[in-house]
């Protein structure tokens, strides 16, 4: 059997998982068969082009006709139409893969939730830093107890895209379509490691700064007609957000995230503190993992290529390092298994909601400026 | 003319200042002429053995006739010892350093502020960080606008003796003769850079945490008596704290101390992300500083060594590296030379009590749950 | 059209090379159209799996039978079966991409290099570490002139899989199979790079050492008969090198390789300094480059994930790293592109043969315990 | 009893020493008492005013003199100078320590080590780096057998005070006077570190370049007369060095020094790998050291300041890092207390002309372009 996929989105996220589509064959070959089906978007030429590229068999301009004809439904649009499309899919039965956060806000992600709670098929909230093998390996460690009982964690994600005020204005710095900027674009990713590898967050607080109110308006607008040069419009999410937390087991946390941080790119950094040892993790050196053992004195810097690492078979020998990209392929293999095999798949949409109820309690504690419970 | 010092203290911090005494007239030789006079404790034998030892010349149990004999009167005692030998100084004319935090609670550190703005001569409230070079390197590109607007402040500062449960009990495990834990004892050294590198904190959301509750009581005692063997006394101050702040300026801060994490020894780290560009550094790494200045790509490893580097030129060529001790050095050369020219000294008391404000107010809002100004 | 590609081998570079192809529609719309059309092998029940899972079409085992079928021929094979097909794929007008080093010994990649002067077609000699983005950038950098004049180049390549001297007897453990070991596996990529960057050797002093033996028989034969459990053959090539070496211009180096360098994966790190500026860099973390400016004081840690960055606009945004495989999809790219249009490669086997007269002076210095010229 | 230690040089080495011995009470109260006693110049005028800011009683402009009074001779003046002072002190029963290298040749070192043979005393050669805690702790990992068998020794040593053409010229430029260049200034310290962490140098191949020829006479001249504006001196010694070389059991090894290394001030590296696990040091990091255990995957990084590593418990707690200068506090500790109770002191002079052996092996290696044995 082939697994018609259909995709909504081809841009960034696009290409991502296009690509990791495209590995499946020949680096995971008890992957199911896939067929990049048809691919969905608004604007048709760029649509064509975008298809031929990526290596789909279609195109359409409408969601709501290509669900029907497909196995899975990717919908890689902005945050703002995350919640429609997927819950279609779902109410038709069709196992969803969504990009991350789950919605622009939480009643949408509720919803979207509760769609997946019906339709009882596989759905995935896009957390693909979970499947980086360093990660992976990580959990395996927490797991088998080498770091103790944990009881700090920090996680940190700087990008610097938005220092220029003259940086251009996108859906991105919208709070309507967006829902947040920082906090749900990249804040997402850290509390979902969080909870995958410590726990659920009880209680927060939270803080949201705007660094830049407005910005110009340039080139990708929102469809809602023309721009004149000069033309600005107003900035409605945070810049960078901050936040304190209480994850279960008494766990201190601390969550931040800037889009403001000059001489960081991409820069997803994962700090725990057990009692018995201490794990570091940063995005822009994927390979390694830093790791305090109870036995040892300091750090160790591990290179997560060997054999015996999670995924890492599938690739290259030793120290033949991997991507980004890599990422995507991991996610995709084990959702599609999942879609296959009818099994359970995590970071599901429950995942994805546990997550938006804390980016939501992140931006209401900042606004009442006060400590909330998550819930 | 000689200064005649008086030490309150022969422990970790009496050692540090009687080296630092000592070592000034074979760098600093336009420093003044100081003589070790006092040390003051106590148990008198082990008082006599440091006073041998660390070079003072006399010895008392009696702080308050020190006083009257000596030029500068150094407090050094544990935090709750800080206010009234102080304030009796100051009260005497004589300029007093103490160490940090300035005293263990609010009320004390505002009687001492007092009593140093009456007595109009210098005071000095010890943190020792300040005098880095690397820090007075950053403090310079900041002053020059390297980094240009600064929008974000991030300081850690990590430490891990009381993740082993038995460690023992000491006064800094008690509320009412440390202050605090962590926050007190590690978050004063952060909150003061962040002053002296970015601006003031005017609000904040604290939250602390003990981890351990009781510890076993062992060797050191508070002097009131025995202790058995198997005794524990309880942990009424904070292992861990964090705190998000927003700093003059719009600047977004986040703080955070532990005594807990593992693999961190003394670990300080302290990052600034501006408009133009940013700064890295830790403690472990004196010598450097990370710098991304606007018209390079990455952050620069700037070993902090040149003869033209603050303080640099008194010690040695570029490269060879100097350690943590140097620190005060350069922070009694400062000091004394104020107390002979009688010109006014930073960080004073009026330093202090502003770091103190923000401690008390880290401590009030964990309580309260929210955010509360400072002052 | 379309370019049917020949590959000769199926392993570790089969796959790599086989990757690289299949990748190049969706990153390199503009490469030109390659057909995976036939794999090469002598174990037909192994081939037929990897041509199934690499997506070739057609399997062979003779490749001299291939060679008429298809517009470039891949030689992938071990070194010493590196000649013949290539020769003769020469003679036959195809271009050839033959893997490094050359050949096994000086005299086969003399004749080699020859056939591709007679054939005047493209060739490469697959020296992908030139097609590191950070390295291309280096490569700017110093023809830009931010290095100055050169004066010290430093080259050297660590791996760790024969440490264990249990580890098993293979063909790169023979010099007839292999031409020699760590220096010509490893040594190869770092003299390729010393000319790509610097310029050519012209003397060397080598040192070869074997620090076993001896190495137990295990699976992986010659073909030439059975193996008894407790066998071994001799190693007759190194386990680790090291050389001086003069490059034009007055250019102190040294190059080192070790099998043997516990801890160290696939670390293929190159250091140069200049009369204005110095350059690091590090395999295992290949999306990084360390530049020192004249203008600055230390090294700055570049992220080479730039959009202006050479080959990363095909793939992601900054900060989104990519891995070692990357560098053959870029190969790739490049040598079809020139076998597409006529134009020039390098490294081509000119490039070859010279990296391999090094590699012969380096080996025969170590014999002679004297310095000799190259060529 | 008062050791009375008498000291010609005054400048870099000078403070060093006179530093190392006026910390001696505080921090190792069991060391000998020490007196500076005189120190020795030809300048009278900054001897003075040295001695008075070094601490020293006396001040001589004839060693001859001096040595009758002392009971240690300190020769810390240029290379040249090393073997006259230092035989006449041996002869008259003076325990002396002397700079490295041990002398400007070969000859003038063997002389040296003749005298302290026959005079019996304790002698130093002061290779200060053998006392810095994470060195001593390195040596006792390789005794207790962490790194198994050690194959392969790697020690560079880059500094960047030459690369500017214009920097003016010194002693250290010539010949005569210095013996060699960064070969004997820096390389000298390599070589030391390699036999006392691993073993003996059993036979060299060396590589010496000069990139500059001539540089600007200022200042500092040998006080052979006038200097005018635009005069040059020829650069008669090697501005950069390499080697390669065996050790004692068959251990591979590379050295490597440099005064034109771009961005490096001071950075002294050390790599050991053995069978079981490997060593990585650095200078600039010198409180540091990377260990590769065998029962771990990555090097571990050690700070090296706990209080059960080597003399630690004298300095500080645990993270509260060392500098350079705290090397020669060691090293007068550990000599002074050998001069006192009359035992043994490595490294003597026997060592220091162990390490001229090679130093002087290495020079004749690069002219005759060949390997040579040491001895």
């Amino acid at each position: 059997m082939t697994l018609k996929v259909g995709v909504l989105g081809y841009r960034f996220m696009g290409k991502a998982h296009a690509n990791a589509l495209a590995r499946l064959p020949m680096f995971f070959p008890d992957a199911p068969d896939v067929e990049r089906h048809t691919l969905i978007g608004r604007d048709e030429e760029a649509l064509s082009e975008a298809a031929d590229r990526l290596g789909f068999a279609h195109t359409s301009t409408d969601w709501e006709e290509v669900i029907d004809e497909v196995d899975a439904f990717y919908n890689l649009g902005p945050n703002f139409v995350h919640a429609e499309p997927s819950i279609a899919a779902l109410e038709a039965g069709v196992p969803v893969l969504c990009e991350k956060p789950l919605a622009a806000n939480l009643s949408d992600a509720e919803r979207m939730a509760e769609a997946a709670r019906s339709a009882d098929v596989p759905t995935a909230t896009a957390f693909n830093y979970r499947f980086i093998p360093a990660i992976q390996y990580a959990k395996g460690l927490i797991e088998d107890g080498v770091l103790g009982e944990i009881h700090q964690f920090r996680g940190r994600y700087l990008q610097d895209w938005l220092v220029d005020p003259d940086a251009p204005w996108s859906w991105r710095n919208d709070e309507e379509l967006a829902g947040s900027g920082a906090l749900g674009d990249l804040g997402a990713h850290t509390i979902d490691l969080a909870r995958f590898l410590v726990g659920d967050v009880e209680r927060v607080s939270g803080h949201l700064q705007t660094f830049v109110d407005e910005r110009p308006v340039e080139g990708e607008s929102t469809g809602d007609g023309e721009t004149a040069a000069d033309e600005t419009r107003p900035v409605t999410v945070d810049d960078a957000y901050s936040a304190q937390a209480e994850l279960e087991g008494d766990v201190m946390a601390t969550f931040e995230a800037s889009r403001f941080a000059n001489g960081h790119k991409n820069d997803h950094t994962i700090e725990i503190h057990g009692s018995e040892g201490s794990l570091k993790f940063s995005l822009e050196r994927l390979n390694e993992l830093e790791v305090l053992r109870g036995e040892n004195r300091g750090y160790e810097t591990v290179l997560v290529t060997d054999e015996s690492d999670p995924y890492v078979e599938h690739w290259w020998p030793p120290g033949h390092v991997i991507g980004w990209e890599h990422t995507f392929v991991h996610e995709n293999y084990e959702f599609l298994s999942a879609v296959e095999s009818g099994t359970e798949y995590h970071p599901n949409f429950a995942d994805g909601v546990a997550v938006q109820k804390v980016l939501d309690a992140i931006e209401r504690s900042d606004e009442s400026g006060e400590w909330l419970q998550v819930e």
